[in-house]
């Protein structure tokens, strides 16, 4: 039996439990990152699990079934893109409630088909099986090392940019469904050899950016006036700021990386092509470390954003 | 939307969205067989995905995690064993009652790496929610073609011999958790070039032997007498004769394949290798057809054994 970890969380959970999965030397990035990477009969195979689940990640009687299929492709996608690679097949499991009729069945098979075309994908194969709880689908999704090779989470060096794609927060009230993963964008930067460490902001800033820095053995100072604000973020009601949104609400699904500093007319360049990088922080020699600079007072940044133990209750 | 299937199966429901999943030149075996297998950079990749759930596949307070753990890989492994590929790395996805503690978590990883072990793949990630259900696990398994290539259910010619590795029946007394994958016995086989088309049986003959032919479009006669019974299926309660299990149960997983007529010494030397045929009928040309010949009697034989969707009921 492993020693229990310290905290109920997701990260400390996989940590307690990976000394088990030994070292295999066909396995070039294994768990900890957003996919995997392994040599398969000489080429290298990049594989990604991701699960949604009704009540949990979508609600089904809200969103429909078309937008909960797609949102179970769209979060495997984004994890390929994190990677800088290529999705080419998903195999799909559909644990229907003991309730469902073929109109469910049929609905989820075309959002996921439509989702398919839109990420230009196979489904190729699938499993389906009928219980007492709510839908959940997981999809596992095959592709290819882009053509300038994968990125991962380990790689930032002390004194890069840390940046994001986008602005952050207030996903809840409806781009958590509809966001188009970085896919393109990704490939945009791996082109131009940009990341040093790249990764999707599925689990909020204060999740996920400690999570960069400790694959990459570093610390990370966060710029609380970067930090790009979504306009859902400042329509959120309750007692959190719009910057506390933009840290821990999570599923975004913009690209994270961290970066050589780039000349101007670099980011001109990358702007043409679409790609907006937004620079949010720094990177440190201070391993282990995230701190939020706010009005130039740096504070260590409580590790939060969303976990899937603690927090997997309903989202919208 | 698509024309609602005349059954609640499914195998009828998975008929009525396939047209939905068009073809791709990449996809050289797809939705349909017991995996798939695609081009990717160049090389073919085997990719299949299976579920079980607590309290339908297995019941988590009786077997405990870790044989659900190894149930859950494999199932998986079985339909790599049954198009004679190799298994080389799996994700899993864990979808945890939100009562779950890192006891059960911890249970479930030493169960898994265990078995990846036993299968020799690596486990190269996964995923972890909670909701408000009962333990979910799916695991997707990525590998190779062996050396003599896959085999896939089509391909089983009129005057084949259909045969089984092994006797069938009554599983639920305790093999539908314990069994090994045929993957040693589907290579032997393969290396022989034996297999016409192959699959595992994990839905029972009534409904296994139907998907073998409809998939080579041809029809088979099974011989009741020929089935091997196993020493399980006599000693099951209930109204069903040991030869009714044998053909309903299900979850064998042994290998279940059509192939020319062999001589009594190919025979031998395969049992020398410690693969025996079991032979249970012939291949016909009556396309879509089933009989069950008892006595010298052909019957028609009703689609039955395991349904997913009607018969998703706990099995321990």
């Amino acid at each position: 039996m492993a020693r229990p970890p310290p905290d109920r969380t997701e990260d400390a959970w996989i940590r307690a439990i990976l000394p088990r999965f030994g070292a295999d030397p066909r396995v070039k990035v294994g768990i900890g990152h957003d996919a995997a990477v392994v040599a398969l009969d000489g080429r290298d195979l990049v594989l990604k699990t991701d699960t949604v689940v009704d009540g949990v990640d979508f609600r089904l009687e809200r969103c429909g079934p078309e937008a909960a299929a797609r949102k179970a492709l769209a979060v495997n996608v984004s994890d390929l893109a994190a990677m800088a690679a290529v999705p080419r097949a998903c195999v799909v499991s559909a644990v229907l409630p003991r309730s469902a009729d073929f109109d469910l069945f049929d609905r989820l098979s075309c959002g996921l088909a439509d989702a398919a075309r839109e990420f230009h994908l196979a489904v190729v194969g699938g499993d389906t099986t009928v219980y007492d709880g709510p839908l959940v689908l997981t999809v596992a999704l095959a592709g290819e090392p882009g053509p300038f090779g994968v990125v991962t989470r380990a790689g930032a060096l002390v004194g890069d940019h840390v940046s994001v794609t986008g602005a952050l927060g207030g996903s809840i009230l409806g781009r958590h469904l509809t966001f188009a993963p970085r896919l393109r964008e990704a490939h945009v930067l791996a082109e131009g050899r940009i990341p040093h460490a790249m990764m999707d902001v599925s689990d909020g800033l204060a999740a996920d950016v400690p999570r960069l820095g400790d694959a990459s053995g570093v610390g990370i100072d966060l710029v609380a006036e970067w930090i790009p604000v979504h306009d859902d973020a400042r329509r959120m009601e309750g007692p959190l700021s719009p910057l506390a949104h933009a840290l821990q609400d999570g599923e975004d699904f913009e690209l994270l990386l961290a970066h050589a500093p780039l000349a101007a007319e670099a980011l001109a360049s990358l702007a043409a092509r679409g790609v907006t990088l937004h620079r949010i922080g720094t990177v440190t020699s201070e391993r282990g470390r995230v701190r939020l600079v706010t009005a130039g007072v740096p504070a260590d940044l409580p590790r939060g954003g969303y976990d899937h133990l603690t927090r997997g209750v309903p989202r919208t």
